[in-house]
């Protein structure tokens, strides 16, 4: 008989990432792992979902206690493959990451990492999407296993209410040590966009898109506060996009 | 001397869809219309940006007081697009849609036409998304022009705060008149999804998504609620994804 809680794990930077990798090595300790993961980079698809093409999941690894599918699908996509179609059972906990770079702020609304945690959330699976604060592809991540050991185990002990998940981001790996955890709001930021125009050999105009992120809230409990500060941020974040505080103030 | 308001209008339903046309009419009559559209259907595909490939706007029409570009974007791209490189001054308005399908309850978090609008919200723009209760390509917009012309006057003389739009759905025409406006809240409700397994040609296994969607949220003042007794439902939506409520529960 098997009594470890089964760990759906899936992020957009793709199965060859080494922050899926770091992930799942940390989960394998803890549960029964399937990983779904994308063969390209999905980083920016945000909530996508695909309706116009059809998911090809490939079981790539079949090991006790251990599956892992490549698939075509977006992060959103993956989610909804394991939870409907690849998992013998409905997972106890779903863990998206660790995504290369920041998923604080702003970022979360184009992010895949986050959008796969949400989906779970939709569902009233308890969810996690780890991010780390730094995006090169050979980022550090030495110093995360202790951190997201703590979280998983408190959301698998205590769960998650329905419709609501985490969004959990590292600073970067710095002589500092970390201080420790915050829980803190969503900071209000941007990103302004810089286009660099150029024209091809045809004569037609493209863009690149690039930007800079400018964070503006002053406040001292937000994500981004907590990040500079050298805390892991944790924000619960939902899937209720109302505005609540303006619900009276809208009348015809 | 032009004092009209510049208004940007976009979608997911795709440059040929009927509801942005019918849109542009309307807009038309308010203001100087920027039509920047996708040539593909960009349906589903929520807050995507792309960052890997570069975009590639043509200017297809161009005439007193009204452009239309035709992009390789997707709905958040665009008003990107049309915010940093297109335009030439900051739009006065964001408008999106009309999308051919309901974005009340969770389908928001999946929906292009709403991630324009939060796009531009972010950065301060009042902006609306538009919806109408039929998913049809063929649909019936005759009953929509005073709905919308009301709201986007309202918008345009109060504005809107920072971070907040409006997302606007408008039931499917019908025998029955619409009653009028509701402001009202996100209803919590999900898509249960059926994958529909196949094999191709070489025994490889893909799935083809599909889903039936489950409003369980039974509160009176719900876009559902509102949508099925008729009426047009205003949900104020804003980018901050903090669960307000869990921020003191979270402790560690």
């Amino acid at each position: 008989m098997n009594n470890k809680p089964l760990i759906l794990i899936t992020n957009d930077d793709s199965i060859h990432a080494p922050g899926l990798k770091k992930l799942t090595e940390i989960m394998r300790l803890i549960g029964d792992v399937v990983v779904i993961a994308s063969e390209q980079i999905m980083s920016g698809m945000s909530h996508a979902v695909t309706t116009k093409s059809p998911l090809m999941p490939r079981l790539a690894k079949d090991e006790p206690g251990y599956k892992e599918y490549i698939t075509n699908g977006t992060p959103a996509d993956n989610v909804k493959l394991g939870k409907h179609a690849l998992l013998s059972r409905k997972p106890d906990l779903i863990v998206s990451g660790i995504n290369h770079g920041s998923n604080a702020a702003i970022n979360i609304i184009y992010s895949g990492t986050m959008a796969a945690a949400l989906e779970g959330a939709i569902d009233g699976i308890p969810s996690i999407g780890f991010s780390l604060d730094d995006f090169s592809l050979n980022a550090d991540f030495s110093h995360v296993d202790s951190y997201i050991e703590t979280i998983t185990h408190k959301v698998l002990l205590e769960g998650l209410p329905e419709g609501i998940c985490l969004n959990v981001n590292i600073p970067k790996k710095s002589d500092q040590p970390i201080k420790g955890f915050k829980t803190v709001r969503q900071a209000k930021a941007r990103w302004v966009e810089e286009f660099e125009k150029r024209t091809d050999p045809y004569g037609r105009s493209y863009y690149w898109m690039g930007g800079v992120f400018q964070n503006g809230d002053a406040r001292p409990d937000t994500d981004e506060k907590a990040l500079s500060d050298n805390y892991v941020a944790v924000v619960p974040v939902h899937v209720d996009f109302t505005a609540q505080s303006m619900l009276d103030k809208i009348k015809f």
